[in-house]
């Protein structure tokens, strides 16, 4: 059964928490106001939600002032859109324009803000994208000189970081449809059947439940296991012996799940089956070590001493997991070096993965909520052992 | 009837021949390679196809010489993935790694390259993105200096405006899925069912009929006409007297479709119907205007000269159409001052619309293939008159 469906969109108090948590930043950082570009940072502050982003060619800024109220600077073709937000001072300019897409009025916009640190914050530095031409970028740097442009990437991963009980919902509601059309799937699948064609059954059960999209589902497969976990689907056919792994970032009302399951087809190695237990087990470990006062790399380190201690070999992910909510991948990792304190409120994967002999990898994920008292898990637990489809 | 399903993926030629393309152009602009970091440019000239993309947290380059063989230096997850493309020098880096994401290991693949401008193409210009962070961007800068980095943007745009029939083929085919999902539509709904539930049926019937997914897939709707053409589906009921209008950039092996359709709920105001025989018309005349030989400029001239003289407003899109192919929208823009010259084997939108009433606008959109003899249509094309949804 599934939870009932969160309401869409948030309340004004959320996107004025967002703001004063930006604000409060500001103000220690010694920033007169932040410059927002991409859509989950853009959609953060002001709830501007579309799927208009698809399209590279326009540019959007929101600024978020230290004082006062904020400002969106967008294609006209957005005015409307983000009328219906809580946005109420709109500027807007008719984009496509090649000689000065949006810059001049973003700079006067900019000129508006109360300065007193001569400091305007963008996401410049760990794991950001500008998603604005690097030589509008340029312009704008000169033409609000002396204003200084800095860095503010890591200061919003941790801003953002914490996730409201709102999104929280929305998060576990994804987790929760996904977990079902993961539990369907056995029952509706075939040996002899490709990839793409099981891929697709889980696709159309993920929208059945209420899931909005699927804009990350993949799978791997292989005689005994898979040699990666972020291509396909392909044509590649399902047979008597083979493992497959899915992998899918789905999300409602603009969040995501990510989570993947793994099947057996036919029958199962014994070396595969000792994999899924061992990773299995791991998760379990990884789950019990996310709490409170922990760091990710403590987390990295629980699951790491099952997996070497039962034989595993690192596999290619580079992580056991990361932040989960507006973004697929989200700020921290689970690894060794990062040293991130585990909060109330953060939403991470759990990830483990091992190498269990050349070109086969296994790896399981669930999507966990940190909570004063330890971990809770927003999917549901994959199966102890691996399902085996017989048909 | 669907056309037969064209093959995935491409031959090892085509990459070849887009390879050879780039180089000419290099050896035009002094260029002594291009390194491309997003998704388009990156699969464009490898064939690495995987929806990866989505999380945001590790960059990923591609090295594409002026002489010799194309460069990968990538995340380590990514080498299984990249093996299967025609490309055989791959680097790779255990990422993520916040204190050097790649950085040194691909100033190190630069440094191999044959120069003799001293310059490297990135994408810095006209609608382009750097999909990595600035700092790491002047990092590189720093490291590879005193070779310079200058804009290939607009040079890469033109060098992707001309498909290849294998291109074209996909092009085709999802405009087809989505034009038979568009014809289904009207038989399929219900004056009172809301926006989502109308474009869920869209969505899943796209996927039934062998579209892979809809990463755009809007609604606007309201009495009479719609304000906007780039938010929802939401929870709005079509009530009778609406006009609700559903654009998708839906996608085959890659390749996107873009247009949209529109509808009437219960009966037809005459000045929708009016504005609707308007634009339909406009589009007639965009489509015969799009020929070899004129400009981008020309077809938005030639559909504004029949909006015009019959009342039509500007609307708030900032154009009429534009490119298509591996993104929604894709440079050029049809509309005055682009005065991009149209050449068999491009691919574009048509894409006429006004505002015929405060808050009410009417867009038609169609794909076209400019051929040797004028366009193509790629779309089936939409009804002269608008569908009436009665039940």
């Amino acid at each position: 059964m599934l939870s009932s469906i969160p309401p869409r969109g948030f309340s004004q108090s959320e996107f004025e928490q967002r703001t004063q948590k930006a604000q409060r930043m500001m103000i220690e950082e010694n920033i007169d106001a932040i410059l927002l570009t991409t859509e989950p940072n853009v959609r953060y502050f002001s709830g501007f939600m579309t799927q208009f982003w698809q399209s590279p060619t326009r540019p959007w800024f929101l600024i978020v002032p230290r004082e006062g109220n904020l400002t969106a600077v967008i294609p006209e073709i957005g005015r409307h859109g983000m009328e219906s937000t809580w946005i109420n001072d709109i500027r807007t300019w008719a984009s496509p324009c090649s000689e000065d897409d949006g810059i001049t009025l973003l700079a006067q916009a900019i000129s508006e803000v109360k300065m007193r640190f001569g400091r305007i914050g963008m996401t410049l530095g760990k794991e950001s994208h500008l998603r604005m031409p690097v030589n509008n970028f340029k312009q704008l740097s000169e033409k609000i000189s002396p204003t200084e442009i800095v860095d503010i990437a890591l200061h919003l991963h941790r801003l953002k970081k914490i996730k409201s009980e709102a999104e929280i919902l929305k998060i576990e509601h994804i987790c929760q449809i996904t977990s079902e059309a993961f539990e369907n799937l056995p029952s509706r699948v075939n040996i002899g059947e490709t990839q793409r064609q099981i891929c697709l059954k889980l696709r159309q059960d993920i929208l059945k439940q209420g899931g909005d999209s699927s804009p990350y589902l993949i799978a791997g497969s292989g005689f005994g296991g898979y040699d990666n976990i972020i291509m396909g689907p392909t044509d590649s056919v399902l047979e008597k012996g083979h493992v497959l792994i899915i992998d899918t970032g789905s999300t409602f009302d603009g969040y995501f799940c990510d989570f993947d399951r793994n099947f057996a087809f036919g029958d199962l190695m014994e070396e595969t089956r000792r994999a899924y237990e061992m990773v299995y087990l791991a998760t379990d470990v990884g789950i019990e070590a996310a709490r409170p006062g922990k760091t990710t790399s403590d987390v990295w380190k629980a699951m790491w001493s099952v997996l070497e201690e039962a034989g595993g070999m690192v596999n290619s992910v580079g992580r056991m997991g990361h932040g989960l909510g507006m973004e697929l991948t989200e700020w921290p990792s689970v690894m060794p070096g990062d040293e991130t304190l585990l909060e109330p409120g953060m939403v991470l994967t759990i990830e483990p993965g091992i190498s269990f002999a050349p070109g086969k990898e296994m790896v399981h994920e669930e999507d966990i909520l940190i909570t004063e008292v330890g971990a809770r898990l927003l999917t549901r637990r994959a199966p102890a052992e691996i399902p085996i489809i017989l048909n």
